[in-house]
């Protein structure tokens, strides 16, 4: 009942479901999105891509890539290829957003695909925003379901559930833009789920992004073919050899559907104060403060004899890369990110630049972290830092919730600030204003289709 | 080891290290393919993915889609789109052919991909057949290699192994045709390897050829992707978080790896008498051959009172469909093709279209269809099969090696038959008798980028 459950609840979704809190919610997470596809282009990872797949994906440039810096007309391409380079830059700088039940990122696979199929299908029906929020909603309520359905056994095997969950929500997200019945989104889901995108191993490399751009390309995909009347199965995700069972050893979908528009996972979403591995924020935090602290006392930043860590052991996991070379390994690297953070005062994409990891203060510095794991004391959003100096004394700080997290959330201002920050650098701050005002009143726009026309 | 190994040897293959066997199989495999590529044509499937993934794969028309039956011009596109097309086609009749070890069906992704991309390169640099063969090789030794080091523990969990190890042997095939060196290679495999396309719920519709296109289009993106700097992991397949854990319960690469170059999977492919499930295969040869006795002995085909099959327990779990409503699900039905085979004595397309699968004679006479599992007594190449007549008289066939087995293959006058059938239906005659000669020839070609135009 699952695929049917889930078709069902996303075909009949309407605008007027959306509580004010969902909608503020789901905005939040757009412009979020938005900011980090912009700031994200900047890396090598979408411009390889676009590059590479050039030569196919050549259909009428109707869908926008965000973070372009050439003309208005340069910056479009087709649908595919629009949610490919999107997804990929969005996730690149790992700065996106969270749903921390599941550690999820749940914007980057459906608004890219999202926003491409607005686009493209403005000529012949232009999409209002509340549609175009209702079809969001939708799309990140199933992923954040499904992956509730599956965590954390399916993460434990060594999936990358953003990527793994996120094609079926960008299907019903799509599906749910376009008007598939309900018949048609069941058709959608199956096609999307058979598609499995992304796991652990690729962390640290380009190909981590990938998975959110190929997650959002097939799960259009799916959403397209099952409007054609392409044929999947109706039970793609409960059936003995479907998505639920092939990809996780347990499963508990019936009791999590069943909460469909009763709970809300987009109001869980979180958004990153550091564009790297959720699991260390609570760490970077209390460097971060204890920097603060180490420059008002007037001691010495480079007088550290070590910096001792307490945290869960999901950390070491994730991200317990010892000697990153790249600045996408020092984003899965606790030890440069403690290190960095404590030197810097801050942890932006500028302190996970292959420069930054490479530097040479920082990699000694990185060699004085050490790391203690204790599940019983520390959650994975909690951490203790101490950091002792050369003449023996010590400064510590306890995390008992990380910014950036549901107890400790980024404010309104924080978000534009990062959202600016990261945005300037890539389109300066001119059009950076602008693209925060058009992304951030997107509920109210008549025609999603001329977004892109505003900045 | 296992990523370095495959790259490694790949890398290093040579058209000299190919046997006059493993040449001759090379290309039965190809020229089987294309049989299938083209005359699959003839469904709906491919032309439901044509239509949708036209607005967005628009690149120059280089490759072809092998059963078009419009103008040369009309039947080319770009590599990607033609890959799906083909993949889709080439599989969507299931009855391409099988590695039997592993019931991977190796050509469609490898083959898909790798003219696709052979056909977009010659302008650049022709490629010649012999470099075709290797390369084709290369990505059929990856794939089944593969399959072998995961089964059946992986196809147990639900995979569609063709498809899930397809996209590795894809990029293989294309890393090679493009002159990947080891390192760019190993990054290949790793795009190739975190796209995990293939479920066996979506058999017996639509989306189980969708399956082999995606794959061919997964895997030749990730090569291209290496080639341009686009990064992954160097150990994808063997880490902790890679392929062969994530995907399977059992893992035993490094001994099939070590017999790269010294055990050619390529020369235990076999080739497909009927187009469905291959589990089905002796069952059906079975009732062909009642058939035939049936008739020599002047009795009604219509005076049957049941027809009692005893099997191995996978025909129930793969093609145990009792009331199929397509020709897509008879595909999986045992009862259909039992009552098919028996009452027209052949197992072509023909038998599996949706009018044969609806036909009320065939459902009445499946509905008189018993399956006893036995594995003690029966593989699955093996199958016994009894008609009862009304008049309480019995006809028995025991098939000990099921046609199109290893061990009782189609000859080179049936593979050549089955071309001819399948492609004449498709585009004619004429253009079908040269299109076997071309796919025939392909290793004596100096650059494959003509073959098109031989018919």
């Amino acid at each position: 009942m699952a695929t049917l459950t889930l078709a069902s609840w996303a075909t009949n979704l309407t605008y007027a479901n959306l509580t004010t809190s969902v909608v503020d919610a789901a905005v939040k997470s757009i412009y979020n999105w938005a900011g980090c596809a912009i700031g994200g282009y900047a890396q090598d990872a979408p411009h390889i891509a676009l590059a590479t797949t050039q030569p196919f994906f050549g259909g009428p440039a109707t869908s926008s890539i965000l973070g372009s810096n050439t003309t208005i007309e340069g910056s479009f391409a087709d649908a595919q290829l629009a949610a490919l380079i999107n997804g990929i830059a969005s996730h690149i700088d790992d700065y996106d957003d969270t749903h921390l039940e599941t550690i999820i990122h749940p914007a980057g696979p459906v608004a890219s695909a999202l926003l491409a199929v607005a686009e493209w299908q403005a000529e012949a029906a232009p999409v209002t925003g509340s549609d175009f929020l209702t079809a969001f909603v939708a799309g990140v309520e199933a992923e954040c379901k499904l992956g509730l359905s599956v965590y954390p056994e399916h993460y434990a095997v060594g999936w990358h559930i953003t990527s793994t969950t996120g094609s079926i929500g960008a299907a019903v997200a799509v599906g749910k833009l376009i008007g598939l019945t309900t018949t048609e989104m069941q058709h959608a889901i199956g096609v999307a789920a058979t598609q499995v995108v992304g796991m652990q191993e690729f962390f640290g490399s380009m190909t981590k992004s990938f998975h959110v751009g190929r997650a959002a390309q097939g799960g259009m995909l799916g959403a397209l073919l099952a409007k054609n009347g392409y044929t999947s199965s109706l039970q793609g995700l409960e059936a003995k050899y479907g998505w639920l069972h092939v990809v996780s050893t347990r499963e508990n979908a019936t009791a999590y559907f069943s909460q469909l528009g009763e709970v809300w996972e987009i109001e869980k979403n979180t958004f990153k104060p550091f564009p790297c591995g959720i699991v260390m924020h609570p760490a970077i935090d209390g460097a971060i403060q204890l920097h603060n602290e180490t420059v008002e006392q007037g001691i010495s930043l480079l007088s550290v004899r070590s910096i001792n860590l307490q945290v869960n052991s999901e950390v070491l996991v994730l991200t317990g890369k010892t000697a990153p070379t790249t600045g996408l390994e020092g984003k899965f690297s606790i030890y440069h990110a403690v290190a960095v953070g404590f030197l810097a005062g801050e942890a932006t994409p500028t302190e996970f630049t292959d420069a930054a990891v490479n530097n040479a203060t920082v990699v000694s510095l990185r060699q004085k972290v050490k790391v203690t794991t204790d599940d019983a004391n520390f959650s994975t959003d909690q951490a203790t830092v101490t950091v002792e100096f050369e003449d023996g004394s010590t400064l510590e700080k306890h995390i008992e919730h990380a910014i950036g997290s549901l107890e400790n959330p980024l404010s309104e201002d924080q978000l534009k600030t990062k959202f600016l920050d990261q945005a300037s650098k890539q389109i300066g701050q001119v059009r950076a204003q602008k693209a925060y005002v058009a992304f951030k009143d997107i509920g109210s726009m008549t025609d999603v289709g001329q977004l892109r026309t505003l900045y």
